[in-house]
């Protein structure tokens, strides 16, 4: 990554422009910048776990006005006509939702979207959350993704007071999943390859933790489990943790590893009706709901704040899974860009 | 398999005596059988998709009386005491359901259970079905496998007027999986590998048929599907048909095969919330719905009524796929036992 200079459109009458102050650095803007998924459209700005404030806003903009602390996410358009989008799901849209970088973008002429690592940004109001005040601004950024990626699967899942909920892996992903669980009243089991995670498991509020190649561990949570988070975007024996849940149980996928997982038992499935699914983020009007509820219940990511200088760094280290648990641009560090116009 | 004399129990308290008429044949009689999922205990008497009438009751037995047209399915008992069978899932016994043959009964010695092809059964009250006078016994003995099987996911997932439903293959599993489909009002989609079972599918009620190794026929099925019901118990790749499913939707599998599936990519799940899902027959309530619910619909299996004779070829056949679409087994043709006791 090298410093770069990009215009942002004037806003439209929709639109929001926002000064940003932090953005999130999320393991698939490693995968995207790099080129590990599929070759992305270069020059690119990463990042979509953007927190900032308002500095302009079109005439048709009545919800925000500058000065306000606001978000965006993973998302910053959608098509807005289709069931999906009409039923508040914009992550899942039909026609393909619209990344905060990286694809064209239809209603502006097709212009690649460029994300959070930068000092500005121009969204449309309808893909704009609003940042409780009562959140520190840099740890609310992963909300924006790690956060809701987790909140939403547990809230479809209908989690409450009293259930269990087990989180494989502890990284930026797995580290909200143990706090929003918590936050709404779960019992928690942390699965981890790592005996060294064991007390930060407990710190960030884990009821159990198991050591996942510990066999007899493993035995012992047979059946105790209403929900899993699994958070590991690496390939991985599923099988194990269908055995510890109870019936009508449900493992959640959200790492998406770049090489075929090992074969599910459907043996395991059909003997418990377990479901393995998948969720995507979560929908706008969910995402400023988990927003409100994290403010409400003092959740928020353990951030480490890097300067523009330090992101090759940070990314190495992200790789090398040495962070707790996330890695937040100060958007403050990054050069003035020498002329500043709307495109 | 040969003739062979096994004694009953004398009726107990609870018990039912039933004079089996009818008994299907299903597939996983054969897995049993011929050792092929693990070494059952021999002499073995297979067999759970019992139709008959009662011939005696024990004395605490207040809702069954002789004469009675009643059924046994795969369950013959389990715990009672679990929050699965308290649940009125008994399948899901939490300490292990007691199948209807093969396996040691507790509550009777530990005597092994033995099945339907055979002149009588002794079965617990509460896991006998009251099988409606408005359907063919020789018909409906399938319902007690082959039907509950696949009604339960479909109940579990709310199928209900309008919805679309998937089947894969078209055997006994499968078209009981259409007629139910039918009779709950939803749209049934068809996927079968072989062409020459097209017209077989539409008999049966399908609106569409699909190809499955036609690659356009299958991108044309694409997103238009609530709920697909797998009927096939060898291991083939399920990606296609997830692709085929909406937004929330779910693929049941239900056959169980021998060797690994092909393994299941994660971001299709994740791009449109699907859950890989098991479901294993049903519960005794469950099963006693369906039967009033295939009664009230005029559903059945469609079958092909063999004598004892014949069994070890229908056996064959129905591993050549030869069968349309269950075959039963009239017990009519056993060959009486020399002396008759209870044990």
């Amino acid at each position: 990554m090298v410093p770069l200079t990009i215009a942002r459109r004037a806003p439209k009458e929709d639109d929001v422009e926002i000064a940003i102050e932090f953005c999130g650095l999320c393991h698939s803007d490693v995968h995207v910048t790099r080129g590990e998924w599929r070759l992305p459209p270069y020059p690119l700005v990463p990042g979509h776990e953007i927190v900032g404030r308002v500095t302009r806003v079109g005439a048709a903009v009545q919800d925000f006005a500058p000065g306000d602390r606001v978000g965006v996410g993973c998302l910053v358009d959608s098509c807005r006509e289709c069931e999906s989008c009409l039923d508040g799901l914009e992550q899942y849209c039909e026609r393909g939702n619209i990344g905060t970088y990286g694809v064209p973008d239809p209603r502006n002429g097709n212009a690649i979207t460029q994300g959070g690592y930068s000092t500005s940004v121009v969204v449309d109001r309808r893909f704009v959350l609003r940042i409780p005040e009562a959140l520190d601004p840099a740890a609310a950024a992963p909300l924006l993704c790690a956060g809701i990626t987790t909140y939403s699967p547990l809230r479809y899942f209908d989690v409450e007071e009293g259930d269990s909920v087990g989180v494989v892996g502890l990284g930026g992903l797995g580290h909200m999943a143990v706090k929003i669980a918590k936050a709404m009243g779960a019992e928690v089991t942390v699965f981890t390859t790592s005996e060294a995670k064991f007390d930060a498991a407990r710190e960030l509020g884990a009821d159990h933790v198991v050591l996942s190649r510990d066999e007899e561990a493993m035995a012992g949570a047979n059946r105790s489990l209403d929900v899993i988070i699994d958070t590991v975007a690496a390939p991985h024996d599923l099988n194990p943790y269908f055995r510890t849940l109870r019936l009508d149980g449900a493992l959640f996928q959200l790492g998406l590893p770049a090489e075929d997982m090992p074969p599910v038992s459907p043996g395991l499935l059909i003997r418990r009706r377990l479901a393995y699914a998948g969720s995507l983020i979560g929908g706008i009007e969910e995402t400023q709901e988990m927003l409100d509820f994290c403010a409400e219940h003092g959740v928020a990511s353990d951030v480490e704040i890097v300067g523009a200088d330090q992101l090759n760094e940070a990314y190495d280290r992200m790789v090398a899974g040495d962070v707790k648990y996330r890695f937040v641009l100060d958007t403050a560090t990054l050069q003035e860009p020498s002329e500043r116009a709307d495109a």
